[in-house]
């Protein structure tokens, strides 16, 4: 593999999927901006032989360009240990922390593989893929069906994220999550369309800025009057009129990730379980 | 508020949306597996009063009961030292770690705020957001348009993952999926499906036991053919057969979670971007 020379490698480790490895790592080194880094995702690393190749590929790095950084979030103490000997820089990510909870809980860790992203509670586990499945059936207004057991519904113009933040509260957060697009035939009379009235209070709005939104529909439906800025800003005030009118909960999508959307109305409307 | 004793406080402090202190907090517990925890989690702390009064309900959970353990991500180094002050048993996730990584990146850090969930790289973002809409479009062969532009085909008979995994795929890992559903009809002959032949080499398969298939469609179906372990059995069967056949990578999906089969999927695919 060539590279710039200037690029440093980074490895991300686990016995698991990797996901935390990756996820904590990358905020790490996002306090790093200058740093330009060429990243390695190494999951399932569940047998000694498999840390021992890890090892060797980062040692072989390590004697060419300057140590790579090593991201562990291996749980296995054997595994730890194999990793331990890489000529990497190795941040680990659970041996850091593992004296400190054993004084405060006043017992010896377990040291069993990490199950953060495995079944784990299994009823847990269920209840996601159930919601996901809710979710699916409920997008988009394609069924009114059963939109009392929706634990929120969301509700907002076309194109202001619904639909991703409906899929990452099922699929993150195990929340029951309908959505409903509003669309012109809904804002005269500033009335909540119909199938939404019995369900007030599980309502939340999404809304956008006009130039954001108009540029989201331009890729979709190029020189559209859809995705014109002044179709664009008309539904948009009509639906924060309609969200001030009802006293609906509400945030401006623009600038947001649908992990930091749903962490806000998980807040917002009470759903941490 | 009242709760059994022996419950030790957990809280999973962040100045983003939480989501990284949760998951590697989580991990960290799972290697206590006797201790019984009581779990809040306090998102977008981004002021020093958010934080003071944070660290006010702590302090006195603290005068109470055994201090509570405190998993924090939160990056911003006011933030941080307020939340420092704190009687509970602070794990820092962050800033145990910022010393080495400065000092092999011979730079400071820069202590903004996270960014792990937030939007981070726009054009990454967006390619997430625009493969989810990818696999909505083609959830369960709704839409045989386009399976060009799919990096990944997951084929199985139902029930087996397909639709969850594809979600994942899109939304954590921004993977262009695609899923298809194997019936009674696509097996007789055990040549693919018509509309998967040209994209042979991007199918993957998922299977998983008939009994936990079963018990599965029974939720959905009780009582049915479509799920009953002699039905559940032969689909399986063919199923396998089929991926043998045409040399389709697969994997049992029974006791593994969405973020695992997404693991592997994206190992044997090559698909990490």
């Amino acid at each position: 593999m060539t590279m710039p020379e200037a690029l440093r490698h980074v490895y991300f480790l686990s016995d698991g999927t990797g996901i935390t490895a990756e996820t904590l790592g990358s905020t790490l080194l996002t306090q790093f901006p200058h740093g330009r880094f060429y990243r390695t995702t190494v999951p399932f690393i569940s047998t000694i032989a498999k840390a021992r190749s890890i090892v060797n590929e980062i040692d072989q790095m390590a004697l060419r360009d300057e140590a790579p950084l090593v991201f562990s979030t291996a749980v296995d103490e054997n595994i730890r240990n194999e990793l331990a000997k890489c000529k990497g820089v190795l941040v680990d990510l659970i041996g850091a922390h593992v004296p400190v909870l054993e004084k405060a809980l006043h017992t010896k860790a377990s040291h069993q593989a990490g199950q953060a992203h495995g079944l784990g509670n299994a009823l847990r586990y269920q209840s996601r893929m159930l919601a996901v499945e809710y979710a699916m059936e409920h997008d988009d207004g394609q069924s009114l069906r059963a939109l009392e057991k929706a634990e929120v519904i969301l509700i907002a113009p076309s194109r202001c994220g619904k639909t991703p933040s409906t899929m990452f509260l099922a699929l993150q957060h195990g929340v029951y999550a309908a959505n409903f697009p509003l669309v012109d035939e809904d804002f005269p009379g500033n009335t909540l369309p119909e199938p939404l009235r019995p369900y007030k209070t599980k309502c939340f709005g999404l809304t956008s800025n006009p130039m954001r939104l108009s540029q989201v529909r331009t890729e979709r439906r190029p020189g559209s009057d859809y995705a014109s800025l002044r179709q664009c800003g008309i539904e948009l005030r009509s639906a924060e009129r309609m969200y001030a009118t009802h006293d609906i909960p509400h945030l401006n999508s623009a600038s947001m990730s649908v992990e930091e959307i749903s962490a806000v109305i998980l807040e917002r409307m009470g759903l941490r379980h």
